[in-house]
């Protein structure tokens, strides 16, 4: 084997390990929750040292916040998915696949919106941006159905909307504290999109 | 000193040293946030063993549930107080109870709602029902606002405003992820509430 060989062999190798990392941080928020999810566990499940995760990563944090942008990022591609036709059915359709994706995945949400830097240092602009993507989506129904409204209004408006709705899934699904039952929910959402539509003065569909 | 003068000055300092405890926690949450909370860190506050924290609580679980017990008491306080003579300008009061509650105690709130038991252990039924009282109170005004409508409808409908505006104001005070601009949150809950009160058919104040 040559040197070339040799080291694409190793990038080869640090690569698998780096999404090996990636993908048992992720079961572990998954099942157990980021509060659980300790780097001792995730060293030893890859069988490498403690030293090497932080290598990899820069540190703690870089690890969790790979694993949320992979998150925020199926979160829109899910978002953007649902047909844009209609802007009331889309609408009711995004409620819909948040709501999907919240009982999927209820702790890999979690961990996106309850993760804090450690020592309180600021978290990296782009995952920010990635998350202000996600809200982004409900904007442009919006638009069409409100036309006449201050555009700025109308963004206000549909981050305001993209908040209720994470507000009502988040305690929806928290089995502790039940806003409203988990087998309502989706046609609760279904039955708030419409009240506050009917409120902005767009009729019911 | 008897018997009776020994032990009475033993409940006193035992007693002592636990709204110590408390109270060491209380501001380590509200100023670091639940995720930093560390018992060591509480015991060394109050010149105590690890194991005297255990003791006193029965687990780690046991103080911090201790601390958001308090917390939602005086979040339901807060509530409780919003005047009740009009019920259009309680809801209102409402929102704003509980953005002011939230902008002063962000970590201690986040606590309340982020906090997960050891060991995928159940909540103590107590402070499941705590929440739900605080969740309650939204709902009186809305019986009074939508007389014809069926009871357990309003009742969930009351749940979904609540959690609809927990929402807003969670994500809202996250500076990370700025759904809406803090100092528009004011502003904008109450146009979120008329909206949605319009849509029910009541019309604005």
């Amino acid at each position: 084997m040559n040197i070339v060989q040799e080291e694409s062999r190793r990038d080869r190798k640090k690569l698998q390990r780096r999404l090996l990392l990636i993908e048992i941080a992720r079961q572990l928020i998954a099942t157990k929750g980021l509060r659980s999810l300790k780097v001792r566990d995730v060293a030893e499940a890859v069988e490498c040292s403690i030293g090497s995760v932080y290598n990899e990563f820069g540190d703690f944090d870089g690890l969790i916040l790979t694993v949320n942008r992979e998150t925020v990022l199926a979160l829109t591609a899910r978002l953007t998915a649902v047909p844009s036709d209609d802007p009331l059915r889309q609408l009711h359709g995004l409620a819909d696949a948040y709501l999907g994706f919240a009982t999927e995945h209820a702790n890999l949400l979690r961990s996106l919106f309850e993760h804090r830097m450690e020592d309180d240092r600021p978290f990296p602009e782009d995952i920010l941006a990635m998350v202000m993507d996600a809200f982004a989506v409900m904007h442009a129904p919006l638009v069409r159905l409100l036309p006449d409204h201050d555009p700025g209004d109308v963004a206000l408006l549909s981050r305001m909307m993209f908040s209720a709705v994470h507000g009502i899934i988040s305690l929806g699904l928290e089995e502790r504290m039940v806003a409203v039952p988990p087998e309502r929910l989706r046609e609760r959402l279904a039955h708030f999109i419409d009240t506050h539509l009917a409120g902005l003065g767009i009729p019911r569909r």
